[in-house]
């Protein structure tokens, strides 16, 4: 039986027997009387086993080691007195596969840098066992969220041809070692993808509302705690949407993916708030029934400039690039909530941006959310042709590899909005977690690549 | 307004006006009187627009070409004797964004070769419309089933350093064009998964029952029509459970994935049964009604040499690999639905699965069903560190880059089992396409990268 089963059930089975299998989480014992701490991986808590001595192998049960695998039969004793609803009243344990005495979890704490030396084992450690799981859950709201509304899932490609998005560094694919790529495997060169957004635009231009969900990289030498060289990213895209329905569909998903995951991952979230950010589901439940403000980036800047004395960075002028320090201030002092900044000037965005009527700022927007500052990115892409090519010449972007990018401005192109949710960011958002090698499962960053 | 949302209400709208947005799938008319076809991307089906000439720009809308996004305001008018339940009588109708003379679809039918070349425009043709929308719905019929029952999603890295695979070709993974791998971004050499399998079995023995949904990667060169460089795998992995549990998952996944899209994507279904293969329907139909039938692989060799007159490959012996005609032979003569074949020749499957008592066979199974043969491969994994030791040892593996996976035998490991469905397979199955080239959005194929 699994042990959600058993939770769910365990009144009408006060008295029963039943049969469980899992892993050891504690095992303590006197001579006469043993408890073991069962976890079977259906649930964050353990259900307890009392073992006596009056079963036959008491002797090799009460030196089962953390971390084996056992399975158990033994009477439900609903125990209203005990800290526990419910244990189990053991006639048998066996064990199924014992864990060595080299183990390397054991009942102590461990650091984080130990458990990232060890990602094949770490997941049964409280706080990954917790963040694994809600890494599921979110991933299934996400799902809900646009597959409910209508949304088509689109599986943009990992390996692409496309050298000229210029966002940053990137991950060569090849089958040579001498850099011949027209020799190689696609006769050209090939990389690895750094968005979805471009090849999933023509989807939008087709289906109207959809949806990325899938992995991306970047090759950025660059070691801090919220990048990786691997991560998943949601990128929707809806056409005849401007921006302020992408807000609407910004904000209306962050709320879907809090409530969901504070009712399908209740004991993860609890655990969370007790050991790792004691403010966790306050501060994301009241993120959910906020209102989102929007301002300008326009009025940011007049925010910041009168503010400039608290910031490290003291530098304020319209142009600039806001800074981890200045989007937190903005949401957590002057909103005191989420707010979309909008309108950023073009300068410091990306060449698909739609531009304004100023001629200066571009429809793009970041939410920014008290704890992390920018949560999310979105903006109104350029539907003009000639605007889009101009842009393009002006940042010195060669035309011809996006030819066909282009070319859905000349096939029925429309207005249309985007957004992109990195979804390793999301989870150390929900989960106070400080660290991007903590919420996934083998994390990949510069000069780190294990197993 | 949605067409979706109208298709459900046009009933209740009769007589009312209301706007709609989307794209020209036909527009044909005389002095007085037009009609478009209408598409909006949220149904297979389209919206009938009629126009009368007292429009004030009856001339420019009655050019509007193919594939031209507009925007119509009309009243509903329900046609109980007209071909379609409902159509729309426009009072005005606007281009939002034409299409150019050289729009690549025309009303004629394209070949599947022609439309590979324009991957940003296919989606709207009505095969690759319907199959990218039953591609989403599959997916999230993947990702039901699982977490229905409880199963936990596990991203597995899609680069990783583990060489010893040996699961055919690979590629490499660098930011230099040297090869000089100990000076490269993760400081050795680099590689793109070819199966989530052996960093998701870490998970099964944590959680009991997890999944992988992600993109793997294969390097051969080898252009047939089954074969992409890169493509999507569910694999399932599942603590406790032994062969015969897995092949009662595969069998129930792979009903509730046939209900789930006849219920989800009745039309694009309707759709691939009428233009591409006429018993797809039927066929899929029959699958999810039937009883899976087992038989072990020597069994199978009796059949097919007792048969072997009928086969282009007539050398049949037991040790051989199973070709397609043989398989087909076996679902669609001898058992006349689908079968497992069990207990294979160690020789001829992966190093980790579970060596039998025989000490000639292993614990795996390949589900074969009409039409295509096989679709899944699963096996238990040898969870005794000494014979999965042993085993590598004679397939002359080294075991240092796996030493983490044998470990898991030493820390808790017990009996387990898993499968792999290649997504993209599975699509070809349900509808009947013949080439994976046309069920992914971007192919990528040897000598082959569009965009």
């Amino acid at each position: 039986m699994l042990v959600k089963k058993l939770k769910e059930r365990f009144e009408e089975l006060d008295g029963k027997e039943i049969m469980l299998q899992g892993w050891v989480r504690t095992n303590r014992n006197s001579k006469k009387l043993g408890f073991i701490e069962l976890n079977d991986g259906t649930t964050f808590s353990n259900v307890q086993i009392v073992y006596l001595d009056d079963l036959d192998n008491y002797k090799e049960v009460s030196k089962i080691t953390l971390g084996s695998a056992i399975e158990v039969k033994g009477i439900v004793k609903v125990t209203p007195e005990g800290k526990q609803p419910f244990e189990i009243q053991a006639s048998s344990i066996d064990v199924l596969g014992a864990s060595d005495h080299d183990y390397p979890l054991q009942k102590k704490r461990h650091s984080f840098e130990y458990m990232r030396e060890i990602p094949h084992v770490r997941p049964r450690a409280n706080t990954y066992y917790a963040m694994f799981r809600l890494r599921s859950v979110l991933s299934m709201a996400i799902h809900r969220f646009f597959q409910d509304r209508g949304f088509v899932y689109v599986h943009t490609p990992e390996i692409t041809g496309n050298d000229a998005e210029g966002a940053g560094e990137v991950f060569t694919v090849t089958t040579r070692c001498d850099g011949k790529y027209e020799e190689d495997f696609f006769q050209k060169h090939a990389q690895l993808t750094v968005s979805g957004q471009l090849h999933v635009e023509p989807f939008a231009l087709t289906y109207r509302n959809v949806y990325t969900f899938g992995p991306t990289f970047r090759a950025e030498n660059s070691n801090t705690t919220r990048h990786a060289s691997e991560f998943w990213m949601i990128e929707p895209e809806m056409a005849f949407a401007d921006l302020s329905d992408d807000m609407d569909v910004i904000e209306d998903m962050i709320k879907y993916c809090i409530r969901y995951v504070l009712e399908n991952a209740s004991e993860e979230m609890a655990f969370f708030e007790k050991m790792i950010d004691h403010d966790c589901i306050t501060r994301v439940k009241k993120v959910a029934d906020s209102k989102f403000e929007r301002m300008s980036y326009t009025e940011a800047i007049e925010h910041l400039k009168a503010a400039k004395d608290q910031f490290e960075n003291q530098d304020i002028f319209w142009g600039m690039d806001l800074q981890s320090e200045h989007e937190r201030y903005l949401c957590e002092q002057v909103v005191k909530g989420p707010v979309f900044l909008t309108d950023y000037p073009k300068e410091i965005k990306a060449f698909y941006m739609r531009l304004n009527d100023d001629g200066k700022t571009v429809a793009a927007c970041d939410l920014l959310v008290p704890y992390v500052g920018e949560l999310v990115g979105g903006s109104q892409r350029e539907e003009r042709y000639d605007l889009l090519v101009s842009r393009m010449q002006e940042m010195g972007m060669e035309l011809e590899g996006l030819q066909w990018y282009l070319d859905l401005r000349r096939f029925g192109g429309c207005k249309h909005s985007g957004f992109g949710l990195g979804f390793d960011r999301m989870l150390m958002y929900l989960s106070g977690v400080q660290n991007i090698r903590d919420v996934q499962p083998y994390p990949r960053t510069p000069r780190n690549l294990i197993f």
